[in-house]
């Protein structure tokens, strides 16, 4: 854990749902330059793949394709490569991310239906199903697993089980989940997750990789509206050479691939995932303590971030939380315009139930300079 | 100078077309972790988007849009943007990154029309006048600055003195000469040019910049084919936020930065593109009395990289020049299927005349061993 939370001094620590604080470790393997096509890039590239692939249980069934991006553009590249233009995608949302995938279909013209849930509470397999018969044209089913606008946890075994039943293909944004929370290829048999390197993963943004049922993947080509965010094209290429079609992100990949094998000596998925509980876990009751009230309840809450109510105090005012809490070394992140008049605190990064701790008296701290003594809760 | 060479002991320096080599300067640079939206990242932003318009000459007239993405990613980003439904563009080439262009236009029908002229030959303003007014439907006219996969220099200005005349917009793919090599925003009045993070600018490979003029930006809204490389939307979005749309790579903007910085410290485009040139004539006289033949001759060559035909000595293969080399501290080039039995050797990154002169000793070492006698010239 040392070299883990060894960070560089005097700069704050982020408690946002991403960019998340890395690690020393990871940064500093961004520290070499290789060329594209050299052994050390190749073995790169290969060992970030087959990790990921190991992560989610994916060997035989599945590939992992990366891209110069950020999660976004990995929404955009799954979503142009795998809905053909005969087919039609149903997209899920109940916050911010789930309309960006709206926004994404729209804007590069796949076929698409969306339907929006109550924000606070997760979807039901019915509603799904309901859905999914309301509008036999449709061919694949889009949702977020983990919404951070509220962070909120959509039931994703539930909502795979529905697309197997009625025979759709499934596309996950995974973003900021994978790595901490299982996604398992094999018993939800999705067509593809969005991973971002970033967030439950640790490593640098500005990649993001895909894994995708190789069968859908073959039947996907030529779909793609695009030439670089061209999910077939990118995996056929890498499969054969070993490199991206186009000049990757080097260093990125680097510390991408750091990051990972931080992430198998932190213990792997398990560890993480438990690691994120706990933090969220002391962070949530110190909240609670102090009197404020979370957005969700926990059991749909993501042990990723949290979101809680502005203090009804009119001394209250976002701005003067977060440059308190930045003054003291902690980065914290407002709400979103789904859940308006809140603000949240993330605890994935490099982030141990002690930083929360420390995030608690910092926030105790400021609240005290601001005069806020109205917190919400009776 | 000295903190420009300062380079990562016992790893090989890079005398290719990109990634090139870094300093460590500009790589410790990402050593830190910030949030989107936090002070010292939107003054990153600010920073890299005022230095390359001022380095065009692009104040009042153009603006500059970072993407995440490669070069390639940059230049379909440009074309998907600028090129209307009911426009068409007509795409020059004479290699194999004007060939990528046409592969872009295809992906991603736009409109298009092609023309491809000598490839060890500059195409001449008739050529384009010619092609220009054999098409009138034709609206965009976009060609390829330096063509690295020969070394060739495509005359942009008299490129862009026919666009002018003739009333058509203009899109460059400058990916391996900005920084380097002037592209003056008054002079040649074009509506966009595509710019690598790396390359000529020497930062990290992972973020393309577009350099573009308001006027055609503000035509194009509504264009683009993509919602993540969509420049009219990710441009309004920083100039009314700082911030990008999606997440950033907020390392490698970072590394942009000090790039940049580092550019400044050499003496801006004048004093890099001197170090190139006396790198580059080192490089090429010191190849030529090993008895070596150059693809192009020196007056429509780029100093960035040079091509070389392979030796017809038997004992040649480029694969033992590569590893022979790789063992003495520096990677080199196979040459593209446009230029077939030949290699390159590129003198961008942090490369001196004096590291051409220490690679053509290993050069010479490595020929040696190998064997080979003959080189090509009488």
């Amino acid at each position: 854990m040392d070299e883990m939370t060894e960070r560089v001094e005097d700069e704050p620590l982020m408690l946002t749902p991403g960019p998340a604080t890395l690690s020393m470790r990871v940064k500093r393997a961004m520290l070499h330059d290789y060329a594209s096509g050299e052994e050390k890039m190749l073995a790169t590239i290969a060992f970030c793949r087959k990790y990921l692939l190991d992560l989610c249980n994916g060997q035989g069934s599945h590939t992992v394709v990366p891209i110069v991006g950020s999660g976004t553009s990995g929404t955009e590249a799954t979503i142009g490569t795998f809905v053909p233009e005969n087919g039609k995608l149903l997209i899920h949302t109940n916050g911010v991310y789930g309309d960006r995938l709206i926004e994404v279909a729209r804007k590069i013209r796949t076929p698409y239906a969306s339907f929006r849930t109550a924000p606070y509470t997760p979807p039901t397999a019915q509603q799904f199903e309901e859905a999914l018969k309301a509008d036999p044209a449709i061919t694949h089913v889009m949702a977020v697993h983990c919404e951070t606008s509220t962070g909120i946890f959509n039931p994703i075994e539930d909502i795979a089980a529905v697309c197997k039943t009625l025979g759709k293909g499934l596309l996950i944004d995974a973003v900021a989940s994978f790595g901490a929370f299982a996604l398992d290829a094999k018993a939800l048999a999705y067509d593809a997750v969005v991973c971002s390197a970033n967030k439950g993963l640790q490593a640098p943004p500005g990649l993001a990789f895909i894994v995708a049922k190789k069968s859908a993947l073959e039947e996907a080509k030529g779909n793609a509206h695009s030439l670089t965010l061209d999910l077939w094209d990118q995996n056929q290429h890498l499969d054969r050479t070993g490199m991206f079609r186009f000049t990757p992100a080097t260093h990125l990949l680097l510390g991408m691939a750091e990051a990972l094998r931080e992430h198998q000596d932190e213990g792997g998925l398990p560890a993480r995932q438990e690691r994120f509980r706990r933090s969220w876990r002391r962070l949530v009751d110190g909240m609670r303590q102090m009197g404020f009230r979370t957005l969700l309840d926990d059991d749909v809450a993501s042990p990723i971030v949290a979101t809680f109510h502005d203090p009804p105090d009119p001394n209250y005012a976002f701005k003067k939380l977060y440059d308190g809490m930045k003054q003291r070394g902690f980065i914290i992140f407002p709400g979103r315009l789904a859940a308006a008049n809140t603000f949240r605190i993330a605890c994935i990064g490099v982030v141990t139930e002690h930083d929360i701790g420390r995030a608690l008296d910092a926030l105790a701290d400021t609240l005290r300079e601001m005069g806020v003594t109205q917190m919400g809760r009776d």
